[in-house]
């Protein structure tokens, strides 16, 4: 097994380059790091690790697993590349390489719905938005231009893995993307802090084939993509807060769809 | 109108120490930033101000409201002032010095629920848990001891002046808070990450008169406190993720027991 013991390594540079958005679309790569995450990897989706970077103790754990599957190979490191390529503040010195997924066609029998990221920036708000559509059972989760990359290694640490039990696009042209899924069937659902929208309560998606969009935490969704809805819901308040944090907004309503 | 021009001014250096929790204890007061917070507690617990600090830009709009309630002196304050004073990175200039909270015994005619934290530790989470509690109508929030002060800036950054809008306590001792709502009349409701507890749909509260309490983010709830609930609920997870995010499953279980 190759060993790296300097943060001055060519490839470990390389590496670090990832935790720049310029980096990641150039590679169409992103920086893993954390055992629970990279676990959540080798069992789900081993074919998108192009390479692991371990410290000695997590490495029996580590070939273990990566000896079973199909991923990219492992080189073990020192304490002082982990601190080199760590973005936390307790690292463990366990990272991976991971390939941005493709496109992936669900199938169209057991149609699963996908919660769609109109210009959301919140790195926390968009990592834990996917762990929470994994959780409600969604395909997956599309990411806009103009918002948040979801390779961001904040967005990637609230996402807890969940990136690996779902799909996550991202999309040039969000507008487009969402006729496209109407003509495929699929019913498009918006969200408004309105209370002349539909409140949630009163709708009932025809079937699991919709896609439920979220908009910027400031601004909401665009006008122009409220406006080709099949219907805007809002989530009711009860009380005197003027409105929902969008990542609380969005699991109120996949959970109440999902539930209906 | 008194004038402060200098961050080096006594009572300035006095109200930044506002920004450690040892200093708030023993004030029971707090620092508030920001004008939307602001207007949220002028308009709705004028008498919890016990200072305003104001750049002259916000001073017309601040006054026009303080000036029809009972709230605290206004003080002018420069630029040089708000950087001293500010956490934030666009600093509005709009300060308040805020007491904590008294309990206050809510009727027991129109029973709302309470939202009680055990142990909460993410700031974000807490806060955003106050906001929601205050969008579903809850009467309050319980914050424990062994978790996040509740007056911790980021907390009240991100309750969004929610605070003002419902009961924010603090308790030293959160088994026996419990026992005495239920000996009050209300049910006591757990939340467990375990699909051995009793899934969140098979349930609904006999009235308003009930305490939800989530746990800490990496161990949950105490065992001991587990053990009193008259019952322990669980968020069904249909995907693959293996929890939810503690501020996302108390919203989606607030709005699911007050809709149910």
């Amino acid at each position: 097994m190759q060993k790296i013991e300097s943060p001055k390594n060519e490839q470990i540079k390389q590496i670090k380059k990832l935790q720049q958005k310029k980096y990641r679309q150039q590679q169409g790569q992103y920086l893993l790091e954390g055992w629970h995450s990279i676990k959540e990897a080798l069992n789900n989706r081993p074919e998108q690790i192009k390479l692991l970077l371990v410290e000695a103790d997590y490495l029996p754990l580590v070939t273990a697993l990566a000896n079973q599957v199909s991923a990219g190979p492992t080189i073990e490191i020192t304490a002082r590349v982990t601190e080199t390529l760590s973005e936390t503040v307790h690292p463990e010195g366990v990272f991976a390489v991971i390939a941005q997924q493709e496109t992936v066609v669900t199938s169209a029998e057991q149609p699963q719905p996908w919660l769609v990221l109109d210009r959301v920036q919140d790195p926390g708000n968009a990592g834990t938005m996917v762990r929470t559509a994994d959780a409600a059972g969604f395909a997956g989760v599309v990411f806009s231009e103009g918002g948040i990359d979801p390779w961001n290694s904040k967005v990637v640490r609230s996402m807890q893995g969940s990136q690996f039990h779902l799909q996550v696009l991202q999309v040039p042209d969000l507008k487009n993307w969402l006729l496209a899924q109407r003509t495929a069937g699929y019913q498009l659902l918006g969200t408004l802090v309105d209370p002349k929208a539909t409140d949630m309560r009163a709708f009932q998606p025809a079937s699991g084939a919709y896609a439920l969009v979220l908009g910027n935490e400031a601004h909401g969704m665009a006008p122009e993509l409220a406006a080709v809805m099949d219907v805007n819901l809002y989530v009711p308040i009860f009380g005197h807060a003027e409105s929902l944090n969008v990542a609380i907004a969005a699991a109120i309503l996949m959970y109440q769809l999902q539930l209906n």
